[in-house]
């Protein structure tokens, strides 16, 4: 479960709260594409703006609709009582695993971080994947941290944020997280841009927004990079060129859910405020690279 | 009300929830000392960690307990729908303003930081304060765009980060900002170390972590920077030196929550987790540093 692809559905919102009924179409389409897992409730799935009845009803959708896809639930949240419902709750959906990042309101120290994780391991079934978002988090984990939190019993792959299109230089980053883990794990990459050199480089799993819309584009990356046909794997993420300049430009979220919403997956409207959908001026950008790719 | 010394009242948290009990106390505690608003639900208030029923209560209890002095609630929250939750809890309360930091998961762009505000405004019947926090909001909110949201009819205030222990600096930003606006509005410091330095620098009001456990030291400070006597205010601020160590070293947040625990004003745990009250060292610095002053 922790290798290969992983989908990150949006979770569409609208005025009248999640719209179940396109959330289920997003994740029947990944499952149809066989992705090798579907994450449900991540940054892409709107996690933070949910509270946890909304998150225990789309954690259930998500099972219910993933066939034999293996789900991964995010139980992230500000309050650890607030984790551990979320935790219980994607337990009883039947959820494989668990993605927890280290929210934050209050810069948190690293003791606070490890308690965190300490705290969910205790009392968690499932599997724990270690979120690192420093961008959305606000919270910067040192390899020293991973290493600390790695060592909980429970804990069997590690998100890592962004780290280079240079393949010597992801390589030479995931070998020192593993070097500092000082056990076997699995490294996952995300920030799609460079995911291609994130899994030539040695990343095991793909945790991908754009395999929430385009999941099938996104397999065939996966598994030219994951058979060692480093060419073509870099070669079909750059056919994708125009939408990861979108992506740096409007943020992944921002530029999925106008995808979603013009291949008519989703409603237009569907991001929570205080959060907008792109202009009609990125709209028409992504629209110009979707007939481009 | 957008003048003199705000106090920010902690919300002690212990495994039962909030305690009513003693977060009634510290609240009674401000209002016979007579500080000018209590601000509740500020990030000393925990907001971020409560849920809009745990807000609503304490809304309503603060009222219930501030006497005369006006009280300010914090609305802010991840999500619109439940900032406007929270308005509403504010206005059912008798709050006499609200306080709207831009929280944020995914970074938001100028025009979601407006329209957050825009949104707020269009609904509510209280004054608002602008509250700029950009260490735990992730938000930089420039001039520019204070100048947009002070634009909007309710905001009368705005809470800004500390500026600097050089009054002729602080004068300085505070000059730019209110150029920058363009009409009369309140401007309030934050960042305790700084308050003195910030309120003879042309700041109306002191948006006071130290006051919701200290406030009659706060309020001596206050009372002496706004009627001139700087030398006094700079004073009596600089006495407070050991306590001003503590919260860079800490943050203010954690050693309040030490400063009302050593004083018997809230249980020994109190914080939400993730976060942790201070360390037996941490504590020892924080009774050592009491003696001090």
């Amino acid at each position: 479960m922790f290798e290969g692809l992983s989908a990150f559905p949006l979770t569409p919102i609208t005025s009248t709260g999640v719209d179940a009924a396109s959330y289920a179409g997003l994740v029947e389409r990944m499952q149809a594409a066989s992705v090798d897992s579907i994450s449900a409730l991540g940054s892409t799935g709107s996690y933070a703006y949910l509270d946890v009845t909304e998150r225990a009803s789309v954690a259930k959708l998500t099972v219910q609709h993933a066939g034999p896809v293996p789900v991964i639930v995010g139980i992230g949240a500000l309050r650890t009582r607030d984790v551990l419902h979320n935790l219980r709750s994607a337990e009883d959906a039947g959820a494989a695993a668990v993605l927890l990042a280290p929210v934050s309101y209050q810069p948190l120290t690293e003791d606070e971080v490890y308690g965190l994780y300490e705290d969910v391991a205790a009392t968690s079934s499932l599997p724990i994947i270690v979120y690192d978002n420093p961008t959305t988090t606000g919270i910067v984990v040192s390899d020293t941290l991973h290493a600390r939190i790695a060592g909980l019993d429970l804990v069997r792959s590690i998100k890592i944020p962004p780290a280079s299109l240079d393949v010597a230089q992801v390589s030479e980053r995931v070998t020192a997280l593993r070097d500092a883990v000082g056990h076997p794990i699995s490294v996952g990459i995300s920030g799609d841009p460079y995911a291609a050199a994130g899994l030539l480089g040695g990343c095991d799993v793909w945790y991908s927004v754009l395999a929430g819309v385009l999941p099938a584009e996104c397999l065939a990356i996966t598994r030219a990079a994951l058979t060692g046909e480093a060419e073509l794997a870099l070669q079909l993420s750059a056919r994708l060129d125009p939408l990861w300049e979108l992506f740096r430009a409007h943020g992944s979220y921002r530029v999925a859910s106008a995808i979603a919403a013009q291949l008519g997956l989703v409603p237009t409207v569907n991001l929570p405020r205080p959060v907008h959908e792109l202009d009609a001026t990125g709209q028409r950008a992504v629209a110009a690279a979707l007939r481009a790719i």
